[in-house]
């Protein structure tokens, strides 16, 4: 097997056991999935795939390994787990990962059900090189320890998107001495740390991922194509025959052409780029504490009754309420003067990040540009925002 | 409008007619065909699209028109030329190029069919601006001296996807200096020639030319997707209802779900990777002069006739032989020593390049890996190519 | 003149004052200035100079301007002013600043005796073109409003160094996008702020700073040398007939001559890499308030006593104490909401970059490793350290 | 011992030996040593030094014998003449190696004098960890096959510098595909050679050669100060007592220092850049076989003639007559069908490239501007050029 070619990481060499594995439909399949799903409508370079990803996962995995003290079956495991980490995904990636799990009940780290299915490849793969898909499954899903390293505050996926979306989309800010990280990690009691004198480069982790969520992941543009596309989804899963299991396994191009097809006031307008527009666009201060916590049905409830109000058609009007955002990697295990501690209590900069993050907080009303006027007033009046906030 | 962030010229700044340019459905539809078609099945990171190459096409004309003596309203009607100059490309870009050309007679630089047509927004667009749908379709054709600009020797198209093709396949050989290039161009007698000094810049364009075709866009793997994929698309033309004036304007996604679903044989080997193998691949010297200038009809004839003494079906058979190579660049002009001059002239290097393409140049015939042995005994005999050059 | 390759921005194309500029002794001296003075002894790639610095800040400058609405006169100025903004600097840059200024009572940025000196072709360069000396050096002081853009929160001094100093040392974490700043910049009642959207693209600034100074800037073998340098410097203004005048237009290659004729036993140790151990490396927590604020002679003072307890040669200790850390770019001011803010208080990550910033603060003494622990015992007791900080 | 961030490579691991090695003054004087000379005065960023570019070397050494079957023993060699083959370089490099060559009769490639000599450190630090002087210098000389590595057609020297000086110039041309170079490389029948299916790659090594000739190491600026330099050197060990054996050992910037002070009249030229501009810029046409073959001697006859017929001082004229050009990679071995041939035979681009070098090579004399024309004419006569050549 020739070394593959990487924008990233220049040549990444793949052992036996991931030649046979990527040849798989599991993870040729990864092709048509977009790591970025619509950021593309902002960043037009930003058209990269998960399969590009997981070998990018792959290679700082096995870099990792390599400055580890794991022993070579475990190591094994721990390969194959990153490369297949992502085949869990549906569509679209993380924009059909919320309506899945209402779906199925599961979460696209639980790849059990697919790593264990006998009638797969993927399946058959493994075990002929006598890797036990369920000690697979496991390490996706960060147990064991050493799956850390596969999900985890420190998992290499997170690295490897960070420095991969940077590039693409061209943004200079996701850039984190990934060099660095994998050489100091250091397996302290079963859990994965950085080694001594890294509370700087932990630090990075972090900021890169904030910087990112600002201009990058949480673009408004990037969040209305998002947020079209979960409703498209659930329009063409109640409009048709297609179970869910079938949807989870599509790739993004047949989706696409479904929903344009099947869901056309909304598959078309993506396809072409025709967004609706922002009618509201609520910081936190302006958002009532039952409001900021709605869950799915009580943003759906909201969608009809603004309609309702404004006087538009019920399938035209979309409301964004995201969770509250966490800062997963503040967990981060660092070594500090021989202790192992929590990147938080180490570091003055985490705190500040936290702040950062709650403050960039943002409920979106969005709808066709005709709408806007009616629809954030009325959107006002619905959800108990501040007075003013529907006519920005 | 926003610049746009575009991984290779940073940020691009549009001006008002390519603010709403991009907004039409001809170039939306950009974003879904990708650049380099099947080399991504070679190198992964490969799936940047025609349209961010258009943007970057058009910035770097602008800078170039910066540059030379244009009045305003040529440099406008150039402008708008170089960003629309990809919208008459088929679905996956060259692999279906000649394909359109046999089923309509037209070549996909002529778009005047698409440009002119009222009901389109692009024409509307282009007339609402005072430009002449026409006049831009003659430059997008590369007539009227400037037009070289878009479509010749030295044009900013050449320049813009030898650098992005570079950057995204992560191979180093591309990378031209194009901030030099756009600088040094100057119109000498309505023609466009590269001022004085420049031998070796115009050199390092060919070299890059020569340095990517060998490594990335004549690999054997690439050629094999893509003469399966146009193979896939006539059987799909002639199975289906789908006229070619549909095909033309479908985007890759489309294709793709309609050769699994129409011409499964080949379509889902596609979008798997499960390609055909080498029978033969053969050099120059393997082969008569009379094959080496077979056109499509008698490749396809040749096809029936292998397939028939390996003993498998026709359709399993794929005959590829190439245009013999030319170097059109080497027509470049120069200014040396005050006298315009072809670059061939100028330049030692011209013939060496010439002749590395010809000794680059390989017929191939590609079949499922079981019958790459019958396959290829057959096909020496077919096609009259020397004794065992069947059996590499 | 044909425009420089520049590492970072490609092509800088000069106008013809600029053009002019470069050729003046004072500014090619510059191509032996180094920026990052020590910084090459911990990154063998950091050995960027200051000439090359000064021209991306002009080509900031330019950049910048053209965004602004400022008027042509006063343009030539501000570019005049970018280009010879570090004129004043002596030898081996900011190691060396504190000693000038102790000396001559002038700071850096202060260049008036330079440019107004008519014995000098800087200033007859100046004048021929009619820009007032006064005036440039007034803006390269900050002054003026428009001076911001030169020296202030927002300079491009600052945009241009941090890129090249992650770019030469191989450091992933001072890339910002200057692309969006030097656009987002705007003239506000005189001053210079970031249009509004922009709270992030100010904060990526500080926090490529603080990253910076973690990793680079104050490094500790890098502050190691440093100090050897200083003291070096201060000896040899002690030993020789060489005045201040003429020691702060030494070039560094100069000084490092006369470094190791004439203060051997420290000069030849820098120029062979043969550095002082920390003794002492003390964090503010082990540190009392008096020693923290100690001034130049306390450090002395201080040296002297450790030297004499610890029973060695007064000459080969080092009490390095700096200053408490600031952060200049917090008072940037940014448009949010159509009003104009500080930055710390539009942004919630300046507190915590703030605190990060002083918790890295660190005290430090250092000696010849031979006598790392003595000396080590002695420093905690002459001042005042919390006990056991000797010995790391 | 911590791995060192370099600008290429990213982090450089250095094995004990390695970490000891650079610490000898040897090593460190290389930080003082400009890889590219005189080129920074036409590409300012250019400071890289011959300290960063050994680490590299060694790197890439380290990286070749991974993949090579290479006893652990020979390899330890190997990699420690890789580190250290650049210690024998003068100041200023290439610039001062004919001087040197003719003054002691040794190249900078026979560095045996150095390695074996008990008194210094390298040796020392050799012997103690088993390694024999007299195998490293012979390595560094190319010898005992594997030697290739370090000095041969594809050797780990030229691809770092290929690279490093393309990096740091700006220039895009010299980027070459090392990671798939030192995984191609295989010792066969004792010789280095590139495996199977690597003829393009090779090709690339000899391309991007070519291309930086142009444009960076024979720039004219570049050449007219590197023969300034020359002469400076030469005046300098003709009028003071310091002998060649001092000389060679001196860095840079002791050397510029010297040079300012004993021969003002071209030191403090090129410590300022005012350079001397060409008289004469002849093409190989132009000059008659016997001056092209011209040696030292003759070149100083001849200056002084010219300067006799220009009424000009004779210490003002510098003849510039460049060897004629070789082209030593076209000796690289390749496999080709399972047979090793040399590139040339196997390569239709190296006649190509070598009539491109050949049109490319220039017989200069420079002269202080003032005197151009005269000088110009007196040394068309001189040196029997074509007439009309000195008047350009």
């Amino acid at each position: 097997m020739n070394p593959i070619k990487d924008s990233i990481h220049d040549y990444i060499t793949l052992g036996p056991v991931a030649s046979e594995l990527i040849d798989t439909p599991a993870m040729q399949r990864l092709r048509h999935v977009k790591q970025l799903s619509t950021v593309r409508l902002v960043y037009p370079s930003a058209n990269h795939t998960r399969f590009e990803h997981s070998l990018g996962v792959y290679h700082l995995a096995r870099t990792a390994l390599s400055h580890l003290d794991v022993d070579e079956e475990t190591a094994a495991l721990v390969r194959a787990a990153a490369l297949v980490h992502d085949v869990g995904h549906g569509p679209y990636g993380h924009q059909t990962e919320e309506l899945i799990e209402r779906r199925t009940g599961k979460d696209h780290d639980d790849i059990a059900w697919l790593l264990t299915d006998p009638e797969r490849e993927l399946c058959q793969t493994l075990e002929s090189h006598d890797l036990d898909p369920v000690r697979v499954a496991a390490l996706v899903a960060g147990e064991d320890g050493i799956g850390e390293l596969v999900s985890g505050e420190l998992d290499v996926d997170r690295m490897d998107y960070l420095i991969r979306d940077a590039h693409h989309t061209g943004v200079p800010y996701g850039t984190i001495d990934h060099g660095r990280l994998v050489r100091a990690l250091r397996l302290e009691g079963g859990r994965l740390v950085l080694g001594e004198g890294n509370v700087a480069t932990a630090e990075s982790l972090l900021v890169a991922r904030s910087l990112m969520n600002g201009v990058v992941y949480r673009h408004h543009v990037s969040r209305i194509a998002g947020a079209m596309l979960e409703r498209a989804c659930e329009r063409y899963l109640d409009r048709t025959e297609t179970g869910i299991e079938q949807f989870r396994r599509m790739p993004d191009h047949e989706l696409l052409v479904e929903l344009s097809a099947e869901v056309p006031e909304l598959g078309r307008r993506i396809e072409r780029r025709q967004l609706y527009k922002r009618a509201v666009w609520a910081e936190p201060g302006d958002v009532p504490r039952g409001t900021m916590d709605a869950g799915h049905e009580e943003e759906r409830t909201a969608e009809r009754e603004i309609a309702d109000h404004a006087g538009v058609d019920p399938t035209e009007v979309i409301v964004d309420i995201p969770d509250r955002p966490g800062l997963k990697e503040s967990g981060t295990n660092v070594v500090v003067d021989g202790v192992v501690q929590q990147l938080e209590d180490a570091s003055e900069l985490v705190s500040g990040l936290r702040a950062t993050e709650r403050a960039r907080w943002r409920l979106g009303v969005y709808c066709p540009e005709e709408h806007a006027s009616a629809v954030g007033e009325a959107a006002t009046a619905v959800l108990g925002l501040k007075p003013g906030t529907g006519n920005r």
